[in-house]
């Protein structure tokens, strides 16, 4: 006789998700994989960070195998409290510490939404948020962009029809887009989060990754806006993402609730983990290790956007983003990127379709291509394959 | 002018969570804590968690700084499995990786429970299990026990006037009982469960650290329950609570929904706590680890029960418990365990008040002891001025 687990509403009929899939495709042997916000792994400071790992089991062994603290533990509190306040003031009691930027983004839905509230998103947005914001019966609600993010037009009249109980930005080098909002449209947006007295959740885990221009401060930094904002970075894109470290600042009454859903949901983050992330931070040279990241991610954005410089369609439209990991592309009428795919990955070569990324409305000819795991090498033999696949797609009749 | 965020309905008003108290009255310098389950650090396996740590980072280094798999590695699904598989034939695919058990008892809920639902539960039963229920708008609503778990006419009749959609036990050296169900219980549980055809969430963090007698295979291990349970292991009462490394057993569909819910809760866990528990499964002697704690433990439950005998009030009840962490005491008449807590400090003596582990009906004349953290000469000398405390309690007028 079988028998059925009850399956809540929330996840009846889901069989898989969109953030799952993407890592199974990446995954496949015969294709070269674009799909995936994947860094190279042959970047990562791997002797510094078992240097750490070795300092804290000699030196903190008994403190790292046991029970630590909700919130995170102190030095790496400190820490992230000490990377935060280059933009905007942050105490360690401030920060929050979580398993990844994910376990961040679930927290902050856990503490402010209820089924039926609504959350505005950037439309497209990082559809794993969007995954955790849907978890809670949230009616996630896309908002129209420009290259520049959010239309500040389009925000206000989106406030005035849904009464949103909070908005969900990536201002900088944005999942899937690559795009950043430039400061004079982070203080547009900042005024109508301010005047609307609106919940702004800012995800910033790509903001360091920035190959020229100035760095951009957080919205949460802007005059008055550190209180109604809960912002999140994360260890993934700069350090690793294995480690599951990432962290997120809250002023006020509303630390404590995160801490209790925090609780409920995995009562602390790996200790060992924190506290080598921590040492890291502490002791070894992240602006250093970043800065040759950026070198040569910088090198194979270049080779991307080089490799698809004037050869896609004319009603394609291309970011050139100056950070980050992706690169977005709107190949327009005649292509749809989901259907592509199949040929795509025959001619060896993987991408993400992008409409999963919309909350409404998916624009089918979008795709996203991380330009952060090939060498400059690969990533010009595969585009060169991925414009054959469209070209033929082209020329398929309809 | 201040700003309040919105806070959900399911954590508004709560200041705290009872499970973060225990971790804050068990750091309290001035007071010798039997209140939090925390093993002796002393007693960690150190050493061997450091070689391991060391190998992961020199041979697997990269992929444990890399993204993994949602599920959990391949390497450490298999070892949980060949644990599982002493009781019950387990494969890989059937077990999922979680954050510590507090992560896999959030996931069954995520994916089990809608709001209103009816969750059952021994009365009393471990309270961060009841949070991460209660934070889905669950009912909880305890069945009555005796010294041997769950009492079969009760639980027939909640499920008769409940409906629920799960049942949760610890069957084990319960939390905060230490009380176990024998086989034959089991067997009637498990013929109740089968005829109702209920879904049954069995937690199972402490059956290994058992002190004398034989071991007991799960309920899930019952022939035909197998399918109908999602059966739970941690390894944080074994071997590390700081790294945070859990797992879940299911069979068929309700896997992939457990799936999905860890997507959207955490993407997935640490890499490198992962890999390194697998290494130290393949390759380190945990169940010689293990005898070593045991040995210690029972010298330590067996000084606390020692320093109890004949000494509280008649009115009292005890648990004998033949393995796990705790010991419960129902005092009886004329004492309020959570009254008394003051007077216990002021004496240099923390417990945990027992009434919060009741989900309706709280016996307030119960505490919780945790008989692991304290060297038995410690344990005798606090159980004194614990026992003094009971005395001047119940001279006191009411």
């Amino acid at each position: 006789m079988t028998f059925d687990f009850p399956v809540a509403d929330r996840y009846r009929g889901l069989a898989t998700s969109p953030v799952k899939e993407i890592f199974a495709l990446a995954a496949r042997p015969d294709v070269v994989s674009f799909a995936g916000g994947i860094p190279d792994p042959a970047l990562f400071d791997l002797d510094a960070v078992r240097r750490c790992y070795d300092w804290v089991l000699t030196h903190q062994g008994q403190r790292a195998l046991q029970y630590g603290v909700t919130e995170g533990e102190a030095e790496m509190r400190e820490q992230a409290a000490a990377r935060m306040s280059r933009f905007l003031p942050t105490s360690a009691d401030q920060v929050q510490i979580t398993s990844g930027s994910q376990e961040g983004l679930f927290i902050a839905a856990q503490a402010l939404l209820n089924e039926g509230d609504v959350i505005l998103v950037e439309s497209p947005t990082y559809l794993a948020a969007v995954q955790a914001f849907a978890a809670h019966g949230a009616r996630i609600i896309g908002v129209p962009c420009d290259d520049h993010g959010v239309l500040p037009d389009a925000l206000e009249a989106a406030i005035g029809e849904h009464s949103p109980a909070a908005l969900y930005l990536i201002p900088s080098f944005q999942n899937p887009t690559g795009r950043t909002m430039p400061m004079s449209r982070r203080e547009q947006v900042g005024e109508i989060v301010l005047r609307h007295r609106l919940a702004l959740i800012e995800d910033d885990p790509y903001g360091d990754l920035r190959f020229s221009g100035e760095a951009l401060a957080p919205i949460a930094s802007l005059p008055g806006l550190s209180k109604q904002t809960l912002l999140m970075n994360s260890m993934s894109k700069l350090m690793s993402p294995g480690v599951r470290i990432g962290w997120t600042r809250a002023e006020g009454p509303i630390g404590q609730t995160l801490a209790v859903a925090k609780s409920a949901i995995s009562m602390q983050s790996s200790v060992v983990d924190q506290l080598t992330v921590a040492r890291y931070l502490e002791t070894e040279d992240l602006e250093g290790h970043v800065a040759q990241v950026i070198d040569v991610y910088r090198h194979r954005r270049d080779a991307m956007a080089d490799a698809l410089s004037g050869r896609l369609p004319d009603s394609a439209h291309i970011t050139y983003p100056e950070g980050g990991m992706f690169l977005w592309a709107s190949l327009g009428s005649g292509i749809n990127a989901q259907d592509m795919l199949a040929d795509a990955c025959d001619a060896g070569v993987a991408y993400l379709p992008g409409w999963s990324f919309f909350a409404q409305d998916p624009d089918f000819s979008t795709l996203r291509l991380s330009f952060v795991t090939h060498s400059p090498d690969v990533i010009a033999e595969s585009m060169d394959r991925l414009v054959g696949v469209i070209d033929r797609t082209l020329e398929q009749p309809i």
